[in-house]
């Protein structure tokens, strides 16, 4: 047993290991690579992912597996053995049904895709990256043919990031949540909108990084453990759990812009750092899903980072940071401005009241197109028109609409949009729960010190990494199950006061 | 042919990509890794060495190998497929002999040597380090052991570096160099040294920098298939044939010391940008030898940046980016105080005429450790021992002593320093030749134009890759072999006119 146990670490191990090298070549790719090095960057990505499989999918793997499945089956849920274990013959079990061939198509496409995508922003013209979007559904439509089992073409993708959730379940989820958001929407965007002018004045990039930083060190990010740069889409990567990297992306004239994304990969990354060493080198050491990673980022964004409290302890230091930009302007300005609720275009820099309808109309866009009802050809239109019903948007340029995100043109369809959505939830009930359990957290916040909810995320969160389903992990840190109420009850409380309506 | 030349390349591109993504792991770990990384960096380069051996060594490569051999072996010299199969059938038939645990224990040993050395400068206490510089010498002269034909244990490394080269032929060149150095050496610090005290206040980094970015672009290093970061020691890596990098390390109290491996690095790298496209890929993808690899870096940085020539154009740059710092100083000041000579502490800051006697220095106690006639315990005191003999130094710390360079900590021992001496050799002897066939480079350079020298460079030593050892470079680039004379003869030239002595 003990031998086997030892095995099984070193294989995974060495999975782990070529993991981490294949996020550092991308890391490079988004942040310094210059222009010259795509080609070869995309075969080296390729190389390695050929390779992993190859160790991720070898029978001796399979076999071990399946031995030590046996023996650790009925210890209890807990047991770290037992869930590093069942998560690798997770893993393995679905590697096998994928062929090398796609593996090394697959990687190689994203890579393409990617730089197709960034040149296709530049030119502000999707039909550069068309063909490979086009190509990006092909392979995602044959990644689930692997995969026959499941019933929507998008659910083996779905249950890849999200362990659990199908499409179907989805669907339900988010009618629920837009029933809901859909009259909040109307009331907040019937009022007169709180100025936020100056947010969009001039902020030096280095002005904005310094304070950006102080915040997330503050938080609790761990820099002998991890690093910021720079990208045009932030993101957060794991190289290990000693080595955890989020980018940023400053707007000079936008000042929530590169604060808001740094504070939520700050969120990604934390959780990284907060997982338990034991799982390091082993498929526990990832968030439970792409869902509850995002609630992590978003709360840190949200819950904190465009709370009263935290403005409270920041805003005379923004001030002293800003003096010009934001002569005259008050705490409570700045606390309305951060919230304006406003249907706008971009995802990204969208309020929290209206980012889930952004997500939604993405969530239907990709499975018609997994489906095959919407081609690629046509979704250029079919955003333009789903915008202007849900959010009455017009004269979207493409990138400010298909362009807008790198996800469809980063990896596969079907995995990418949800997470959020249920990342917002899934926050605002993990709040709920650490509100319960540490009353003093708003005026621990209040006075800029964030020891007492990190401590809480990392105690009922962070440690656990891929432990636990979103299902169960909701279930032990909340005792309840995933539901949109908090999420509903939070924004009606906090944009019922800011407003000075009732929602 | 067709297809046995075809799937050479593609297991040859394999191989390449795996080392490209072992250099950005490795850049990664000098630039920008946090520290918590270092264990997990360790394993992953480990990972990837062991597989790019399995590569290297595969049964069908060495097949392959052998029956195009055969095919080609008549060809020209000029062939490009002999090169590439000749070259790959001698990184095979080398690579069958060291054993895949070595490679992995190479390696692993290797990244953590290098985490030592920072640590020992840190605590400027060679005894942190020690441990893994003795087990850098054994692993050394196991590898020696690996090839029991070469007659004393550095040649397989020497050979490995500098084709055509052994330890026998370098004493020979060194007891020349030294012989012709010393008396020189011995006149100029005779001298009353000319004033450099202004070099020595405070140069912003930042300013540094960008001086040195457009040096460097002017020389004609393409910042579209390359990049300049910073690491404490200064080096550069090759990605891939578009994606070549280096580095720098800036020292705000000395203006030299940033610049000049500004400049060499970007010899390096244009080198590497320079090699014909249709070598990527292939083990002819890098120069001719470590060698003449360090003479492209030490033409840059010294026979141009050190030359009145260069400084006539950017003497009047660099006093309108110091003004305060250089008021007053006037070119002829500044050409003589950049090429003061001084029996110093420091390789990499000494001037061009005291710089080989270094390189003998770290040469010979190399060969003394690999023969075991010397033991790392006794290796601070011999080299103390040396400097005060070789140079008159005395009252060296640690950090300035043994632990001045990263090479014995970042790699075997045996091929690390000679390159250096071979490089100043030869680049005084390309440069000869460069100003035969263009006598207006000197004119060209005082106007700031590179061009002349750079496609000189590019069209007789950078396209050829390692298509001809250094001995067939040398004699096509120049008609001549390999000599000191006019290296020797450069310096008495230059150091005669600028301390107005006869040399």
């Amino acid at each position: 047993m003990e031998a086997k146990v030892a095995e099984l670490r070193t294989r995974l191990q060495d999975i782990s290991d070529i993991g981490g090298a294949i996020s550092i070549l991308r890391w490079d790719q988004y942040s310094y690579m210059p222009k010259g090095g795509a080609a070869s960057r995309a075969r080296q990505v390729a190389a390695l992912a050929r390779i992993a499989h190859g160790l991720q999918t070898a029978p001796r793997l399979g076999e071990l597996l399946s031995e030590l499945a046996a023996e650790v089956a009925t210890r209890p849920a807990e047991d770290e053995l037992r869930g590093i274990v069942l998560e690798a013959k997770r893993d393995y079990d679905r590697g096998v049904r994928v062929p090398e061939r796609f593996v090394v198509e697959r990687s190689a496409h994203t890579a393409a895709a990617y730089e197709a995508w960034c040149g296709a922003r530049e030119a502000n013209d999707y039909r550069v990256a068309e063909p490979f979007l086009h190509r990006s559904v092909e392979l995602s439509r044959e990644y689930s043919s692997f995969f026959p089992e499941f019933k929507h073409p998008a659910d083996i993708h779905i249950d890849d990031s999200e362990p659990g959730m199908t499409a179907e379940l989805l669907r339900t989820l988010f009618a629920e949540l837009r029933a809901q958001l859909v009259p909040i929407v109307e009331t907040l965007c019937a009022c007169a909108p709180p100025a936020d002018d100056f947010l969009f004045r001039h902020f030096p990039s280095a002005d904005q990084v310094a304070f950006g930083l102080d915040v997330i060190r503050r938080f609790g990010f761990d820099f002998d453990r991890g690093r910021q740069d720079f990208s045009p889409h932030p993101y957060s990567t794991t190289i290990s759990l000693g080595d955890v990297r989020i980018t940023t992306n400053i707007n000079e004239h936008d000042l929530m812009d590169g604060l808001s994304s740094t504070l939520h990969e700050s969120g990604h990354g934390m959780y990284q750092q907060g997982i338990r060493p034991v799982f390091d080198g082993t498929p526990l050491s990832y968030g439970a899903s792409t869902g509850v990673h995002e609630s992590q980022a978003r709360l840190w964004e949200n819950l904190v980072g465009r709370s009263r409290e935290f403005w409270t302890y920041y805003f005379p230091k923004l001030a002293d940071t800003f003096p010009g930009q934001l002569g005259g302007v008050s705490l409570e300005q700045l606390v309305r401005a951060i919230n304006v609720v406003r249907r706008s275009k971009v995802r990204t820099n969208a309020d929290e009241v209206t980012y889930n309808l952004h997500v939604v109309i993405r969530f239907d866009l990709e499975l018609a197109l997994m489906t095959g009802e919407l081609s690629t050809a046509d979704l250029a239109e079919a955003w333009r028109e789903r915008y202007r019903a849900d959010l009455g948007i017009t004269d979207l340029t493409d990138k400010e609409a298909v362009l807008q995100d790198v996800h469809w043109y980063d990896g596969l369809l079907g995995g990418s949009f949800h997470g959020y959505a249920i990342g917002n939830v899934l926050a605002a009930q993990f709040f709920d729960a650490a509100l319960a359990a540490c009353p003093d957290i708003p005026a621990e916040i209040a006075a800029g010190r964030f020891a007492a909810l990190h401590g809480w995320l990392r105690d009922n969160i962070y440690q656990h990494g891929k432990m636990f389903t979103p299902a169960e992990l909701a279930m032990r840190a909340t005792g309840k199950p995933m539901s949109v109420e908090p999420f509903i009850r939070y924004l009606r409380a906090k944009y019922g006061r800011l407003y000075g309506v009732a929602l």
